[in-house]
């Protein structure tokens, strides 16, 4: 399914984004004056294929959770069950995501990719218990790979055959929400210690040297942090990364389980060309995943942020995208790409709404 | 009611914003994660004086319109009629405005403040042709200063009394509208050569010299920018502006009836303790208007964007005011503040339905 998926991306159609550059330059507002936004309604009508492009939605939100084996070096302040906790939040809509996802009227799909900690007491909990205080709604998928990946410092994250499977979950779950009716979808991520993974797979794919592209995650001291540098770069000579390695070699080596999945949902938004809001850096690092096995697949995503995280800045300049959100966010679980998803279907929503000068009655610019 | 409104207005309140800051850090997110929006939050919960703060909404847009003597000196491209063509634009539905309203479910009232051209023929044409092809819906109120004020290049704008009129109207909208039942007011402006008298008042009211506050508006070429940079000057030289003057003084010299009126809007909502979200550079000139007629008023501002403006940087800057969205706008009309309006609803949200690290059952960070 990876081979024909990524078979099946094809570049954005520019004839599309021209027409909906001409199509805002009719509209009665100075000429460029909604700045990127501009932009990014030209990017969905290149993805649409037509003018004005659909709005987008409804739309989805996937929140890939995964473990990670690295956390045994202790990258991260947090104790590993708190991945396993956050899926049973997501589920009772207990989680800002949730919160996010209401507002923007986004559904909510869970997908355990790798969770290495036994859900089934934590999910019999919130049904007993009815813990929800949030008003989104979730559902879990059980897709896991294996119970959280590898230490990546040792040796490979995963096997390739693993990153495979990882990698077609995603873009399995990006195409049950196209045919169930989606038009946008929302990267999503939760695994504690997955910005060392990040990291590492913004250094491997970027070449910027690990100092350059780790950062403090959800909030850790000096010390960890220059221990996090240590691990980054430890991990890409454990498995003798260069920078022309094969995209799947990479990403099995020092990539996560939900790395891999966001890489396939991406993938596989390209395909049915939908566009598909990253979220921060887990997303910027998968996406540089999903670009190196299909280029033309940076053209159906749009930066839904810039996380405080600097490894994300580095694959976005890398990407060549803009972020929409930019406040220091550092949570993951979609938020970003939750609150920059109103700025994409307002963008959307110039080309369908607002009057021409011709139809208005209002005067154009003078010498236009 | 001006010095009324003014003697209502006292600080935030520092307890509400200490409650909301200890229940961000009780929330099932890494402390902080949130970044600016947690700011936002707390900020909200010091305007209501208690945490968390009631979700603002209903959301109310009011578009002050008015035009600009110094429009005679070729500052704009745009011939003044535009600002009468958009106010009919705005009651057809078919400006950016609407279609940002219209997805934000803001209300839009459209308040003439001092037009130039004769509206009359044009909202006929509305009611025959309804050219509609938004779905945001307006209403008009009458209340026109004068039609324009003078022109500032040559002496003052407007009289004190006329400043103190459009002020009034401002401050009497935003009772109206809170009055009404909106929980969250957000500015906005229609006025042909508007940046000149924004420029102007930001010049005068941060002692920054007009090169380095006076932008390209919606669009003017090197020339234009000089020339406008030179009437900005002379603005200032011929009304004898210093930075120890009255702010009456300085608004009623160098700024438009829409400036006015939009400052009274701000000290409204701060006397009425309503959150009130800033639009771009025209808002910024007139928040620091409102912030020398009443310091405390600037708590209640939330600074919606960062327009492409260069005055509205430096007018935020001494505001002391973050901006939620830097996209690179350069339209008015509120569009900024209503694409940052959702950010600020998801701010407030996430205190009202986010679960605690108790109630999910999810384990905190190691040492906390």
């Amino acid at each position: 399914m990876l081979n024909e998926t990524i078979a099946a991306i094809h570049p954005v159609d520019e004839t599309a984004m021209a027409a909906a550059r001409a199509h805002q330059d009719r509209l009665t507002k100075p000429r460029g004056s909604l700045g990127a936004l501009e932009d990014v309604a030209t990017r969905l009508a290149g993805i649409a294929g037509f003018s004005p492009p659909p709005l987008p939605q409804p739309v989805a939100l996937a929140i890939f959770a995964a473990d990670h084996g690295v956390h045994a070096q202790g990258v991260s302040p947090w104790p590993q069950e708190v991945t396993a906790q956050m899926v049973a939040n997501f589920l009772s809509g207990g989680a800002v995501a949730n919160a996010f996802a209401a507002q923007a009227g986004a559904s909510v799909t869970v997908v355990d990719v790798g969770v290495a900690t036994d859900l089934d007491p934590l999910l019999t909990q919130i049904d007993r218990e009815s813990t929800s205080t949030g008003t989104g709604t979730s559902n879990l998928l059980d897709r896991r790979t294996a119970p959280g990946t590898a230490d990546l410092s040792q040796g490979p994250a995963m096997t390739e055959a693993q990153a495979i499977t990882a990698l077609t979950t995603g873009i399995e779950v990006a195409r049950t929400l196209i045919a169930q009716g989606s038009r946008c979808l929302i990267t999503g991520d939760m695994g504690i210690a997955n910005t060392t993974a990040s990291a590492a797979l913004v250094s491997a794919f970027t070449g910027r040297p690990p100092a350059e592209v780790t950062g403090r995650g959800t909030g850790i001291d000096d010390p960890t942090l220059h221990h996090k540098i240590d691990i980054v770069r430890q991990a890409l000579q454990a498995n003798e990364i260069h920078p022309d390695d094969e995209p799947l070699r990479i990403l099995s080596a020092v990539g996560g389980f939900e790395h891999a999945a966001i890489a396939g949902f991406i993938l596989g938004a390209a395909a049915e060309r939908v566009p598909v809001v990253l979220d921060g850096v887990i997303a910027g690092s998968a996406a540089l995943a999903a670009a190196a096995l299909a280029p033309d697949a940076v053209g159906y995503c749009v930066a839904g942020h810039r996380s405080a995280e600097p490894g994300h800045t580095a694959a976005l300049d890398f990407l060549g995208l803009r972020p929409l959100v930019d406040l220091e966010l550092r949570l993951g679980e979609g938020s970003g790409g939750l609150l920059a998803y109103p700025l994409v279907l307002a963008a959307v929503r110039v080309l369908h709404d607002v009057a021409t000068f011709d139809s208005a009655g209002v005067t154009d610019k003078a010498g236009e």
